[in-house]
């Protein structure tokens, strides 16, 4: 089959693979029709992690089931289904408490304490990523999510189930946002935005969304949030301004370890500590955006040991709480889908490119230079 | 009447000082019979704060009603009640919601964005402490605590309702502990040893306490907990060693931002990060330990800016959670008084010493220096 | 002052009556521009309860502060306010907890055990309503909310965070909606259709609103939610029709004991139990429609105990849930208060009349034989 | 191999009968050695249900792994496991959100609509129960606890995980019992016994235990309660007068549908009605005692429909809440192996019997009539 091979910082190409297979009797094989690139595809991409040389990539997965192990019970041949990025058996001590995010049994077992898995991903256990025609699903029964009639109709909608949608959504749930709050998000990329539409669809009162690109910033509107533009150099000026003085009830962080300040340099400890100022005493502050634990190439010598000089002070004395980490998209993912199915969410309304599998190296190099317009692509392996 | 008073760095003095008096009408004087000397006193009394000379200190407080003010409804003369150390209004935003430790009405108003008053304290508003004589207790119908028929027999117990039990017990919530969890706490001064003794309570399986003291460490073993020796070095191989290797669900941090290592030096973020390491992925740390946005006095550079240099990398790939701030104490007070009316819990035990407030100053200067046996002091005001 | 005072079963009055006093230091007295008449003023209109002859009605009230006790801090003379139906301390052991709807301090404190009080209603404390050119605040910090520089513009929405506002957002959350669920909600009243309007702010995927009258009906379809017609005597078929045969995720009760089945003969019993029906297996049922313990002038011999024939055994193998009581006003009607000055929140869109005082009376009788297309009246007693 | 068999109203017998298989490659086949006669298989018993002649008995099982499916990951021969009683498969709807009681995939699917399923029990599947000597075990990975190195020496307690210990710790979750507060629990059988020992492990302040047997009333003394009981015919007054006349926080109902008055009649809605009674304004009330839908041979008209009488007025004015259904035994079962495991729990002190599978029928008897001193049978089917 054809599938996006990672081959070292910057060098992607669309390979012929041999076809993945039925591993272990509750696998099952899907067909792609539909898989994104993700923002944090380009932590590889770029040659910031050590992902392996040969690595299919792609974690946000949508497809048809053509193959099913003989231990599935209840995923059938033909059904239409959506992947949590995250890969997660079911049955461990986290995945048995819902953080699917966290599984103990599908992670990496030669790294000691290691927890969570996914598809395509550096560090995450040594599963084959879905920019490609066909992927192979572990635990099926508990991997799979089932989509409804309009499966065909809303797939562009679906797709982001996958990942960001969830993941915008966890940045609000990890920020504690409760229906009439206040909240600003820093970063208009796919996962900003999509916190912002979760924040929108849980009654928040106030939104602002913070980022220094047009056609970002853009989408953040038409999303029904605030634009705050970091070019100005105001962003905690506008905050008060638009909260009387007092903050917003909550934050989220949706940008990570790479953050830039106004003049495109690397400033690891900006956004967090923006946010312990933009938010007010009490309030709570939800990071999804990826930070490592260790980053030889960083510039910052603190970020090299995977450090930030972090407010803790100011924190504290404002009684603030930070909740992180990756998504436990099943956590969200069933009732997200019937928000698409009943017309109350549109996540593709941030898809700017759809493209055949082909186009892939060329798309991985627009989004990581952030080229105008090219806010989110999806792939299509298997389009004729 | 007589008071402690802060003249300066190291120097306090029982004084004689005027009377306080009903300033409004939602006010009532208190007659202390107990108030204790709190490790956040130490702060001012080591001058690392701007307190204002002449401060007459002490948050810690219990006594009889003497004075009544007029628009007072339901607390009466000769109630024994016990003072939580924040003073709150009751109604503001914050106050309704139960973040009393964050009053809009009581902050110091010249301080923007301020929230939160105490008694006798740096920074939290005008009001004067009660190692003295007599008290003014602002809105009384929401600040005192009525006792029950044992308010004599058990004053020691019930006067730590003023703070440490609270904060111990906020530290464990904060900590977000569940029944049949494990349970870190760095340190074993009063407020993690309360902590620890909250943890017992609220049905933790395994509850670590850290620290260096011989004193402190045998009141952990007596609380229930196992005690874990900083002296020794091997902190977090004790504890993976003794969780089968995954780590706590669970960390408390009590000690605030002069923490030290075991060569006696302050090192702001060890604490911190020590915390990150020992708890488990997925898991939350609670911090009550005193944190400050600035310390021009500190040695580290990034402490002078009130930073601690975090392991966020770690922090985040491991999902952790982290709150922080004072204690609300109206949220607990009630109840902890319940189980102290019922005997279910006795934080008298850490006290080491009672004695008159003439007794203060002497008894400052061994706190301060962590002398062998100085665990907790009570002193009572207006004994004989 | 004119005021609207109960004389007897269908027998209210415009009368003229002494103005309201200041009476106790914590009080003030209000202006009411704009006061409701409320489906469960219709209970007392209707003889059903024991309320005492000469009671000024009315517990949905906002006007303008004009007179202030000296204790009252942050409460000013001219500032705009809404008023909770119930009347809280704000220290006692249930306010402090956020129950102000069962307020121990106000309540009427010659019923033992007795909690809860409200502004001209029947067997809640001797408290007159604001039906009236004028009424006396009790506790006015605690119990004045402060509106917004669009107090005058938005009127007729914030008077509804009176009562049937938050009410309505209360069956939501004790009904324990989460975004993307489904809700079936009993009774297109006016709190029927705010619970409507709550589920639609917290993203509920959808919302069924079970009602017999055209207008009702008509309304509940404007704010978004799924119209169910008891006439056609299919609600359970096509609730189940509609979610697939499961059920819906909870169910919220906005009707009271004087249900009425098709036919119009009152069951009391039948609204509760088709809930049971409605909601799926480990389901929550939020009832805010009123239930009274005795009602002598019930048919139902169960009634008159106060009691239903309870479907139990199926609500327990379901693992069904339900909560109950009146709406603790300000736990949420701050952050409502936000949503309609951002623009999230329209409640005035189910007003049908805006009369003024004098028109009382006849308003009473045509809301209270349900006459098509009175669905809320709003008076204005000051009004020219 | 021999395994207790029911064969109609008081009908059991040890019969020898095929030994079980692996069916699913997801299955595995335990050794029986400790299964407990549970509370519930008196319904059964007695002629109450509809269970199936023929039909294993008993849902309370431990033992040892001998024989492991094709796909079984974590689960090996030679693992000690303690099974809950309810059989999830891992991955529905209702199992992915912890509501492993209710599971979707292993319900009888010949009842439309229907959740859930347990060994050897009326209506929840065609499961075979585990008084016997080996026992067929699905989705092992995900039902399987597995034990500690203290399996053997504490089996008596662990045995308890299957079932009564995890749902005497639920009616103390579904009551909402918080840390201070008081709780009354009606029925001093093993649940209700399990609820008085999870109160107390939960830091309870007060708790009380109402039933009528004297050797039942001993244990719940000796677990820490205070024993009420019901042959004084003062419960009430009693409960008023230990908690000053407000009632206590919480509530749980550990009888279910056969309970009795002093006089030894079944009076379906007596519990339930004490219940709303005893429990303050704003309490909840937590029900784990079964009731069913329809009880053709009850005498009372309403039981027979599965109604009971429900003072629900009383309840509505008190704002009460009430949570039902079968524990959802994984939720706990971890964290509670761990209290036993770290010596703060051991729920086999009330343990009145340890027979050999021979004796089941015999136990049956006693158990079923309340015999002195029969409080809770473990039988060990593989014992020499």
């Amino acid at each position: 089959m054809k599938a996006l091979v990672y081959h070292g910082p910057k060098k992607v190409s669309v390979d012929t693979v041999p076809d993945p297979k039925i591993e272990k009797l509750t696998d099952v094989i899907v067909k792609i029709s539909s898989t994104n690139i993700c923002g944090s595809d380009l932590h590889m991409y770029e040659g910031r992690t050590d992902v392996e040389k040969g690595k299919i990539l792609g974690h946000e997965n949508l497809g048809e089931v053509v193959e099913v192990g003989k231990a599935v019970d209840t995923v059938k041949k033909g059904d239409k289904v959506v992947l949590p990025f995250n890969i997660g058996c079911g049955f461990c001590a986290n995945c048995e408490r819902g953080l699917t995010g966290y599984c103990l049994t599908c992670a990496d077992q030669s790294v000691p304490g290691m927890a969570g898995a996914a598809y395509g991903f550096a560090g995450m256990g040594p599963y084959s990523g879905g920019q490609a025609q066909y992927l192979r699903v572990p635990y099926a029964d508990f991997n799979c999510l089932q989509l409804l009639d309009d499966a065909d109709e809303k797939e562009n909608d679906y797709v982001m189930l996958s990942d960001i949608f969830p993941t915008g959504w966890h940045a609000t749930r990890l920020a504690d946002l409760k229906p009439g709050e206040s909240i600003v998000i820093y970063g208009a990329g796919p996962v900003g935005l999509m916190a912002a539409m979760s924040a929108r669809i849980q009654g928040a009162s106030q939104i602002f969304v913070v980022d220094g690109h047009d056609d970002r910033l853009e989408l953040a509107r038409k999303i029904g949030a605030t634009a705050i533009d970091t070019r100005k150099g105001k962003v905690g000026e506008e905050i008060q301004a638009f909260t009387n003085g007092t903050g917003t009830d909550c934050g989220a962080e949706c940008i990570g370890y790479q953050c830039h300040n106004a003049e495109g340099k690397e400033v690891p400890n900006l956004v967090m500590n923006q946010l312990v100022s933009a938010v007010k005493a009490t309030g709570t502050i939800g990071v999804v955006g990826v930070f490592i634990p260790v980053d030889p190439s960083a510039e910052d010598e603190l970020a090299k040991k995977g450090q930030i000089a972090f407010d803790f002070g100011k924190f504290w004395i404002k009684g603030l709480k930070l909740a992180s980490g990756q998504c436990n998209v099943k956590t969200y993912n069933r009732r997200l889908r019937d928000l698409i199915h009943h017309g109350k969410a549109n996540p593709s309304v941030i898809i700017s490119h759809e493209l055949p599998l082909t186009e892939a190296p060329n798309a991985y190099k627009h989004f990581n230079n952030r080229d105008h317009g090219w806010t989110k692509v999806i792939l299509h392996p298997n389009a004729e």
